[in-house]
């Protein structure tokens, strides 16, 4: 068995393992031991995730940005779990953390252009299980740079996509396991959510602050604005193709064959700006390169194809967006609605999707909704991180690999790419090297964790 | 002034025209002279709706099936109007029909693959003015042998595309041009209709009635599900199209750029075909090329872009798909929702969108309501031909023109080339000659009719 083959297939091992009762899982053994790489707002959730944990141990946090270490250790001290070891002061900070001995995982939550080197940087230190936030790379080599490392050094690059956990998202995938769309076919989703608050509040003070764009800075105002004055593409697609991807197999019998992307022109954060700070407000002059609709249309493998949209420059109410159709019935959650051929009630007219979401309501769902309470966007951010520290526990993959990471993460480069070309149509590529037609499926059916 | 710039600038005449109230319209001038090709069960309601009218004179009618004439006759016997000349026995009586003396306009309600050389015979007969069922023509040649017949004769071609006229795209117009939506950005629509009944039931047998396809008939099911067994495509744009590309002024200040279309695997007809008939019904055999969801992307000069699906083979509630969005704020359909930044109350929440469609209701339909009552389709049957019935009394363009009708109609030959080239976004064409760059906006603006 080659490295890569390991950990493709190391997934066929999880079968080997019985099926625990929640106690036991959680109590089973020694405690898992994690790092955090990047202690913000989002990092603090992951973090605070952990500390509810009995089955982990915080050993070490980094951050650059002082304020941020202690509302960390504050989340720790009130937790009563032991103060972890502190990575601070300089921006490499992060490299002698995971030069730590005995780390099980580290976890990073950095702005996105830091997770490809740091990814690789764990993988190098020889940590075996990485989770890192959404988004894998920048650019489509980092892509590749990612997957070939995870495969070099036998470990897990789990991209932390909160969004296949949602309690209606599973529940729809549990509706697709068990044949009640038919068939599927055709899939939509999305990301669209007036981020422009977002994108021009630093956290301390409110729109006006005057940062300046290309000014270096950690708050989500300074680096992921950065990415709509330079960038045109769907740059966050994760959240839509996740679930999604997930219903369809991608990578497991299925994959991505080709896509192309339209956008928009850019109007939405340059009238923002003037509403709230004037024409002459210093950001008044800056081009946004970033359209403000950016549709992305993927073909797959096995004849299904896939909308995405990324519209968060615009106002509007926050919509994933998404579809699940097949021969038998479609559900979309724009309109909670389903439709079933047969099962409701009257032909061609929409049924309240809630009942169909609580009967088939997850199993994972069922088995852990207590400890999701409080857990962070309604309970998802429980799963991913439990996701990950079972995975680590029982020495299996993660259920979201690095295969799947690359696939949903390239699609930014590629509808860069596409965009740039006129929207021309550019192939899809293969990261797991024709692996995907033998990989098994166990994301998400395997409810023992 | 040559032909072409005829066609194209006539309609800065109407400008000249004084505004007259509804009675003085219907009443200022001798009748409109029409004649009708096609009165199956759509030209029937065009012909209903001729007959309503004091100001129209039903002259002539034409099929090669003598049970719809029959049930033409019995409507205009039941309407105390004259009996007109019968036209039929043979596939081409309408050549003889439009080349009677004194006839003010034809509509053609046939099979799609009939309209162009229907239009173009009638074009060379002479007649002035040609109202055509949608559809304009199969292939990318038919759309420029239209447009360049009715130039050469000076002549009007409208695709009676009635969703330009429903109530709540009328209103949503009428937003549009208030600047309700700030400037406008992405737009959506489709057809997404199950026909599986249409395609499979020949009007006169309920399904099982063991039509084979390539038959030749005239009942739906025989002649439109020809086009899903042999077509890749969107097959049927008009509905979709129509009303979103008014709202952006398409050939008036602003064009179609380039196109690309995804298209899912052939399911739905095939199962329904079993499910009905069983494997051993003769139609089991058929393989269908048209992929059950087709989704095409538009990109527009003024870089707007347009997201379009056809969804006619699968089980799924009725819906257009409508999605207009702004600057400022979007409505969708499917969740009959708007939201407008400043105006709705809640911010990122979704209202109901009936206040502001009863508030922005089109003054067209104000002025007619009472007229569209029975008009077929909720009364957007009524405005089509009235449209068309006063561009022929004051000599006008009719607001829609052969331009709107190659543009909107061409995208089922550009969707099937997109598709057949694996997906690749190609070029779309500009029938107006460049002159979108001059051509003013008149459509639905112009509430004279």
């Amino acid at each position: 068995m080659n490295r890569r083959s390991f950990v493709r297939n190391a997934g066929l091992a999880t079968a080997g393992f019985a099926i625990l009762s929640p106690s036991q899982v959680f109590a089973q053994q020694q405690k898992v031991r994690l790092a955090f790489i990047g202690v913000g707002l989002r990092g603090q959730n992951h973090l605070d995730n952990a500390l509810r944990r009995s089955d982990v141990e915080v050993v070490a946090i980094c951050d650059i940005d002082d304020r941020m270490l202690q509302m960390s250790l504050d989340l720790i001290k009130k937790s009563g779990k032991p103060t972890p070891q502190i990575f601070k002061g300089d921006p490499s900070a992060w490299k002698k953390m995971v030069a730590l001995k005995g780390l099980d995982g580290v976890i990073i939550a950095t702005p996105w252009e830091m997770h490809t080197p740091m990814i690789i940087g764990t993988l190098e230190a020889g940590i075996k299980y990485i989770g890192t936030e959404v988004i894998l790379g920048i650019t489509m080599q980092d892509h590749w740079d990612v997957v070939k490392a995870a495969e070099h050094h036998h470990a897990q690059v789990m991209m932390m996509e909160n969004v296949c956990y949602r309690r209606d998202v599973m529940a729809v995938l549990n509706m697709v396991r068990q044949g009640l769309f038919g068939e599927i076919l055709h899939l939509q989703g999305g990301y669209q959510h007036d981020l422009r608050e977002v994108k021009f509040n630093d956290g301390k003070e409110p729109y006006g602050h005057g940062v300046e764009f290309g000014e270096k800075g950690f708050s989500e105002a300074r680096w992921r604005t950065n990415h709509s004055v330079h960038r045109n593409g769907d740059l966050y697609p994760t959240h839509g193709i996740g679930p999604v991807a997930t219903m369809i197999d991608i990578n497991r019998g299925n994959r991505f064959v080709s896509l192309s992307s339209f956008s928009t022109k850019a109007r939405g954060l340059h009238d923002y700006i003037v509403k709230k700070g004037g024409e002459q407000h210093p950001n008044a002059k800056v081009e946004f390169k970033l359209g403000d609709v950016v549709t992305t249309q993927i073909r797959c493998a096995n004849g299904e194809t896939i909308l995405l949209q990324h519209d968060t420059n615009l106002p509007r109410p926050y919509s994933l967006g998404f579809r699940v159709q097949g021969t038998k019935g479609l559900w979309m959650d724009v309109n909670r609605s389903i439709y079933i051929e047969g099962v409701s009630p009257k032909p061609h007219q929409w049924e309240e999707a809630k009942s169909y979401l609580d009967k088939y309501d997850h199993p994972l769902w069922k088995r852990w909704s207590k400890e999701t309470e409080g857990a962070g966007h309604g309970g998802m951010d429980f799963f991913v991180l439990h996701a990950f520290v079972e995975s680590i526990k029982r020495k299996t993959p993660t259920p979201m690999d690095v295969y799947d990471a690359a696939a949903w993460s390239a699609i930014t480069p590629l509808s860069e790419m596409s965009i740039e070309k006129g929207n021309q149509t550019v192939e899809f590529p293969d990261f797991t090297g024709g692996q995907w037609m033998y990989r098994k499926n166990d994301f998400a059916l395997n409810d023992q964790y």
